[in-house]
């Protein structure tokens, strides 16, 4: 039985992750994680008729290559955890809706990776299921037409806006002795600072994630220094500097381990992203590409995988309210024990 | 640890509901179950500028006038599980920010309390959290202007078209030998029959309904008879009449143990409310004020608490794309064994 630890659960039966699957476009094939991901179609449509149909089709991607690496079928899956920025969430229920596969429908804004990735854990924890997934996604143009401008409207974009990822990432999990293997997870709690800034994610998100991150440490008595990587999901520039900041003044060193998902995916200077990558699909592309098979090759031993979600919405930003932020870590380790 | 049959859990800790809050608004003051409520508020802004920012305050109501009934403070909840129809589920993490409770946000459109709530139940059989909460909420005039058309624009509604509950309802779960006992859950998968009708979400949910209710019957072994109340969340007159319909082709007959939460609100006649009551704060609602207790004071021994939702999207609609449907099951009883 897992044990409690404040509000962090330390997984006794050690969940694995058995397989993943990253999907991106063109703006992601040219990041520098180009060489880890499992598909890349250059064209963002991704033969589709709609934006909204594209991210739908990078779910059904994403989960199939997942399960294909793993040789399962979805009917060996017994819960699917998954979510998505659009409204409804519909990127998740159209996209898997074929699959059959009791389905838990989530809504953590950018943080749904790290929730989704903790449910499916907990669920093979408990017992619950044998085997689980978790999925999310999101696309450049789903995104911006529902909480910015439709494209063709050609707006600016300011210095602390970031751009989404379009793209999916699918990890399952299940009981098998393999690295990586999920020892523990902190379900985060709101946190609202009063940011009013739709174009500053990054700024609504950090306090979220210090706050998470410090939880973690002072529930379990470890410290930054044990971890190879402490990765955030898509604080950008801006947040990752406030991040830094807001635990330094508590006494907690980052530096030299922290990197953020959405500052890996992209060059920001060269490829014009201001404050970096965002989007469910920034973290979960970055997770499923790049961090889960460094950690099973043994490149990383100890990661705190940790999502982070401006959970707003343009009404209530409209209606002149601030952005709450909130901040879902798992640890993930190349070891059982 | 908990006992797996097919597509359903069998608790084997078997959680309580510890308590429950219900709230609702004028139209729920009109209706058969209004001296169940504990909240009836007449002005449906609740004292608030927004129809949204009303929707946040019934979330806020009903938990806190659950935390008060159990003697609670939030502090001594470990996780709350809680979504609702806005989008980016807004009235939840609005709703709920200040608690500073570790929060799993969910989307499963109105079938949202039997998730939260299967959810909140596995995690205290898990052993994951000692009390967890499951929340969710609807408002009549944040749906209709989000789903259909601003209030003041005053469009027809067709035969088939539900009235949202302006209500929310909040049930809190622990490890305490006092009845309701969540004895099962089973998690629904999406089932898509091709509905485009926007206005007949009755018929979209339907088959997902009897699906999941099927599985039920098949996982356990158990008949209909063993039912005193079979509770659907919000399938309204049309729905109902499908749901009886596509069971007893398969040999199940349900007559005279099924009702739906949306039928029970209202008086469909004399309030106008057309085929029924539906949103997330429909089955919340009535499971908070009239279910729960009922089976606390042993008037109804088992109960298959079923909410069902419509994942669709105004945006998917527009697309021309079909309405995927959703239930998710909970078995609710006087006795522990």
């Amino acid at each position: 039985m897992a044990k409690r630890l404040g509000h962090t659960l330390i997984l006794e039966n050690t969940p694995s992750v058995l397989s993943f699957g990253a999907v991106g476009s063109k703006k992601e094939s040219e990041g520098p994680l180009a060489g880890y991901f499992d598909q890349l179609c250059p064209d963002s449509t991704m033969g589709e008729q709609t934006w909204e149909k594209a991210e739908c089709r990078l779910q059904k991607d994403a989960i199939n290559i997942a399960l294909n690496k793993a040789g399962l079928s979805p009917g060996e899956l017994q819960y699917i955890f998954a979510g998505d920025l659009l409204n409804q969430c519909t990127s998740s229920t159209y996209g898997l809706r074929d699959l059959g596969v009791p389905f838990v429908g989530l809504y953590g804004a950018c943080s749904t990776m790290a929730e989704s990735l903790a449910l499916a854990s907990l669920f093979v924890e408990g017992g619950f299921g044998e085997r689980t997934a978790a999925i999310t996604s999101s696309h450049f143009c789903s995104a911006e037409r529902q909480f910015r401008f439709p494209l063709e409207y050609g707006g600016q974009r300011t210095p602390t806006s970031q751009w989404t990822v379009t793209g999916s990432g699918a990890a399952i999990v299940g009981q098998k002795s393999v690295p990586p293997y999920v020892r523990g997870v902190t379900i985060g709690t709101i946190k609202d600072m009063g940011i009013t800034d739709a174009n500053n994610m990054g700024a609504a998100m950090a306090p979220a994630a210090a706050e998470t991150l410090k939880q973690f440490f002072r529930d379990t008595n470890m410290a930054p220094d044990r971890f190879q990587l402490i990765a955030t999901g898509d604080l950008g520039k801006v947040g990752s500097a406030l991040l830094l900041e807001l635990m330094e003044r508590e006494g907690w060193k980052l530096e030299g381990r922290h990197a953020d998902c959405g500052l890996l995916i992209y060059d920001a200077e060269k490829q014009q992203v201001e404050a970096g990558g965002s989007g469910c699909g920034c973290s979960a592309a970055v997770l499923c590409s790049y961090i889960l098979p460094a950690i099973r090759r043994g490149e990383l031993k100890d990661v705190l995988f940790m999502a982070t979600g401006a959970l707003m919405s343009t009404t209530a930003v409209q209606q002149g309210e601030s952005i709450p932020g909130i901040a879902h870590l798992v640890w993930l380790s190349n070891t059982e024990r």
